[in-house]
């Protein structure tokens, strides 16, 4: 890269502030999905939103590649550099503007850490739903840029649901608004709509509104043990069918059972099939009526027992189980790959036996966990790419779990995101014209291609 | 119109689904906004998808400009056709394909009528939230493409949160395909999202997957009487202070008690200064608790007194009367003029006054109604266009009723849309970039401009 120019963005964000050395490029040249490292030239670390803005005008008028980077927990190499190209880092851009408790929103500036931000919420009596799994670092300008999920997908949507307004920087480092403060707002097109989940390919986040709502007064978490995984994945059905919308409604297989005992010594019961983790929320009596109702329905479906959690402590034990299963997995094998596939929540039970299916077929390891509630399956296959040939039979096996997916009525991606690694799968779920008329929006707002290149819809 | 092109029309919508008459014309010529009619030069009504996309990609072929229209309930001006355009009606297009209880979806053709939408949801136990004040006979597909809000928004959001997936023709006839039938979806770009409050300028829907959620199973209505307009608009921002989220929340000033009154003889208490209509759904217990709760901090906070609705009965009427306010205030005058704007709900008082101080300064009748816990009022100014100097005085009054909205951190629009009637103003809310950036999305989206021309972001 010219002298010139690095001059320049020094100018903008302090000398301090841009790292040119290879072992700072190389954090920065991986996320968290199985892909290629890919080295950026330059990392820039902006301070103040007036140089995010300048530097984002910077790189275009250059025609640098550009990747804006909150954590990088992204699954899907989302924020994963171009060659040659500047990664430039939120994470001094972590203040939270405002929370308003009358009004019921807040604004932040997009490299606010996610755990944070719900615990200064949380600090107020509010609540901020969307609880993606790496949300411990992740930031709010990475799930807003990837439409993060989580948890509570169910009951209270993903982040999608909770953006109310976003003022971004257009690729010439101009200031784009868009939404309000106001729950109702039709004022000009839903740009925050198109950004949210555009993977900052269409512009950068300089601050977002989010909206809140209060915390539910009371919560119940129970555990259901099976030993018959199809009958826990029909319980899933069953429940949402009898009307009844937990928080949270989790599977687990005896794969990911046991190796999340093996790392947490939570006290799960290894030799069972599959469990549910459940939890419902509301007004103390509804969520007295649900848990039992829910508790009933385990039973009735064939659960050998529920543990219905009897306090907080137990019932934070049950969530800290849960979410270390990515983790719990990932020491199983060297290589990790979390796929993401989803499909409508009546099909889980047809999804998880294709799932078991694709493993005997290819000979893999591939332990299933995830939001059952909402359709939304990670199945984690365990290998190791410097294997070869099970490195084929991996691509092959999540080929076919793509498909499976597909003909169930469902979709690629329900919470990862699109990024380089399902890009090329995006026509097969949707159609030429929807190819088209994404390449058509993108060319519109970055001409040169320097937002996040290849992402989604490739390059 | 060239007769080899009627012609061609006529093939695929067949002959009697082409209109020229000048009365059929002028039907279509106008809608639910203050605004000029404009005589299209031909209507068409498809029967069928394939018949909707070969009419927009003939219209493109020969830069015919093209207005979707459902009802026409518009009230910004949204299906106003072009002069020589082409008025394209979706009330053929009104099956409900699918209500899917396990997985609670719904998929519909734009021309379904919402109300019969939401009767044939609540048959089966479920919800369709959105309930705008036109949905007697507004249409789902005219519903997508302004972001229709109505009296829930406060508790259940706006149709935009409803939307799952969206099938639409470009402006070339292909099909493209957004969202999934699943909850979580991230697989590429949010074109729903975009297309969601566009006002038929992006594309033409072809089939709306829309989230359905369990009814709730109680429901409390109560109307609090103020003899005080500060302390009525003053008692919004409690409620939601203390943690209540209501389904609605509507104010009604004393012109409007006394116009709805006169029109429907509903009991309504003529000499209150303001009214506040509240109800709470949710689980019976929580339901009462709610109830009680609204019904102190009403009388805390001074109203006269607070009716409770007894049954169902007494509650509908509460709504009828609510619902009859545009009709009854329409009655008053020759020309009645439905404002929009919005603000943060801790601002309500303030706008209200506001409005107050506007009226006086401006010597117009201004009866002020609508969804004060959600922000967004109604000030609705009767009038007489042929009235010259009192239309003058009108155009100033809104000018300075949106200013002072965007003065409390509001915006131009909750509901009705931008449309020919606010695309002047919406610089003044977002920014020359945001100007910029959508204009770039329609050039690239709708290069010969003939997509709903002019609407939004002018022409």
């Amino acid at each position: 890269m010219m002298k010139a120019l690095i001059k320049e963005f020094e100018k903008v964000v302090g000398k301090d502030n841009v790292f040119q050395d290879e072992t700072d490029r190389a954090t920065y040249s991986y996320d968290a999905a199985v892909l290629e490292p890919v080295l950026p030239a330059l990392v820039l670390r902006p301070t103040s939103s007036e140089a995010l803005g300048r530097v984002v005008a910077l790189c275009n008028e250059h025609g640098l590649p550009l990747t804006v980077r909150g954590a990088g927990t992204n699954l899907s190499g989302g924020t994963i550099p171009k060659t040659g190209g500047v990664v430039v880092l939120t994470n001094a851009l972590n203040r939270i503007i405002e929370i308003n408790e009358g009004d019921l929103y807040a604004v932040v500036e997009p490299g606010v850490v996610t755990a944070k931000f719900a615990a200064a919420v949380e600090a107020k009596g509010l609540f901020y739903p969307p609880d993606p799994g790496s949300q411990a670092v992740s930031t709010l300008g990475g799930n807003v840029a990837e439409n993060a999920g989580g948890l509570r997908g169910l009951r209270y949507g993903v982040t999608r649901d909770y953006v109310m307004g976003l003022e971004f920087f257009d690729v010439n480092g101009d200031l784009v608004k868009a939404g309000a403060r106001t729950v109702k707002c039709v004022t000009g097109y839903n740009l925050g709509g198109l950004l949210v989940g555009s993977e900052g390919t269409l512009g950068v986040f300089d601050k977002i509104t989010l909206k809140l709502i209060p915390m539910p007064p009371a919560k119940k978490a129970m555990m259901a043990i099976f030993s018959d995984m199809n009958k826990a994945s029909e319980t899933v059905s069953a429940i949402i069918a009898h009307r009844i919308v937990p928080v949270t409604l989790e599977f687990m297989d005896n794969f990911t059972i046991r190796a999340v005992e093996d790392f947490s010594h939570a006290g799960l019961p290894v030799d069972a099939a599959a469990l549910l983790l459940i939890e419902v929320d509301g007004h103390p009596v509804q969520v007295e009526e649900d848990a039992e109702k829910v508790e009933a329905l385990c039973r009735q479906m064939g659960a050998m027992s529920v543990r219905v959690a009897q306090d907080a402590a137990e019932r934070d034990k049950v969530w800290e189980a849960r979410r270390a299963a990515l983790s719990a997995l990932s020491r199983v094998k060297p290589t990790t790959v979390l796929e993401d596939a989803t499909v409508p929540r009546s099909k889980i039970p047809a999804m998880i036996r294709s799932i078991e299916d694709i493993a005997r077929e290819y000979q893999l390891t591939i332990g299933t966990f995830g939001h059952a509630g909402d359709g939304n399956l990670h199945p984690t296959i365990l290998t190791d790419k410097r294997n070869k040939d099970e490195w084929h039979r991996v691509e092959s096996a999540i080929d076919a779990i793509f498909d499976k997916a597909l003909s169930l009525g469902g979709t690629l991606s329900g919470e990862h995101g699109i990024g380089l690694a399902k890009s090329r799968y995006l026509e097969k779920e949707t159609s030429r014209g929807t190819m088209l008329y994404s390449r058509r929006i993108k060319a519109a707002l970055d001409p040169k291609g320097i937002l996040n290149p290849g992402k989604i819809i490739g390059e």
